[in-house]
Parts: structure tokens; sequence; C-alpha cells
């Protein structure tokens, strides 16, 4: 129904629609994987967590990766995200099953912002 | 393959292929139409402009009506968002046809916000 709209952008807007599926690198350019899903606060608009996707990269089969809006940088001449984490660090991170039935909760989100220091939401 | 994904929300948040569908209202109550995509300032990750569709309701065919995200109040009760603009406004509002190949640039983007007397984005 908005396959049109996600050709929609500008130098600094870009359509929700498109911004799943961006990809995401390390400071080194490698791409890591990409965007799948942006969690937004409901009464500012703000994203809040990016969802990332990183498929076999780390050959951890397939998993969501929440990240804090906050660890991404958006780099105009890569058309995508930059995030200074390790290969470590995200094997490590919070994470949940792509089949699985996953509830966000406050303590989880708590969770997500403490592992990657970031100001928390909660 | 992120079906999984738009399940997953929380009290305060809300995945944006979710919000993609979330019904908007009028004051009274009178549903106007849905939410068909966001646009996101790429840095801040702030939702700048929510791209309604009206559908049969103003009868003027399928058409994008981009609102300000400041237009846009969410109702947990409703579950959706109010609007609080008439039908005339809503009618003489900026438009893109759904099959136009549009493009978003800062002029429009600046007549949208003036028309909906909204801080200019721009």
């Amino acid at each position: 129904m908005a396959s049109e709209v996600t050709k929609i952008t500008s130098g600094s807007l870009i359509a929700a629609e498109k911004v799943e599926g961006t990809d995401v690198y390390n400071p080194q350019g490698d791409k890591l994987g990409s965007v799948d899903d942006i969690m937004i606060d409901k009464v500012s608009g703000k994203a809040i967590y990016a969802i990332m996707s990183f498929g076999g990269f780390l050959g951890i089969g397939e998993k969501y990766h929440p990240l804090p809006w906050s660890t991404l940088k958006y780099d105009e001449s890569k058309g995508g995200y930059i995030v200074n984490l390790d290969k470590k660090m995200l094997e490590n991170a919070p994470t949940y099953d792509i089949n699985e039935e996953f509830m966000w909760t406050p303590d989880y989100g708590r969770r997500v912002d403490k592992y990657y220091n970031a100001p928390s939401y909660w």
C-alpha cells in the first residue's frame, strides 16, 4: 500500500519504511547488518531503539538486537548508520529470537540501555 | 521479515511498522483515516511528518496528506491519534497522489508546516 511512499526522501528526512532495510556499519566500514524496525515513543514521535537484524554476521542465527538510537550515527556518504560497537559487544548484547513471542518490558529496556551505556528512556 | 516485530509494543513505545496502520480520529471521535508512513529525521530519529491516508472519507480519492507530527496527539483509550482539523482544512491541505512520482523538497515541507501553522522543520 505504501510502496510509493518509500521512494520519498529528502536530504535529511527518510520514510520509516525506508529506514527498515538501511545498512549498518562499524567505523571500519564493514557491514554489520540492517535496521529491521524502529521503536518509537508514541507521544513525542522520537525513535528510541533501532531493531537490528545481524543475519549471519555473528554466526548466531537470526536474532534481533535492539540498539538505543543514540548509538547510531547516520553517515550520508555511506547512506547508512555507523555504530561504534565491536563484535564481542554485539555477541553478548540483549537479543531476542525472531520467532519468539517477545513482550517488551521496562526492565528489558533498562537492560538494553545499561548494556550500551545509553541514557535510559525508562 | 519483520512480522514478529510488529507485535512488540509496550505502554509507551510502538514499532514503526505498527504505527503504519494506526487510526486517526478527529476530536469528536470520528475516524478520519490512518497513518501510512512516517517521515523521520535521519540524524535525530525524530518523527517530523505522519503521512496520512484518508481513503474515501473526503471523497477525493486516494491521496497522501503529510501532517506535521506536532498536530497529532496519541490517545491511549482510542489506541490511535487525534488531530484537531476539520474536513475543510484537510480538503484544502497539501497532498500528493499515491501513484505520483513525488519528490519531497524543502519548499514542499515549508508549505506543509505553514498550512498547519506548525513550527517549521526546514
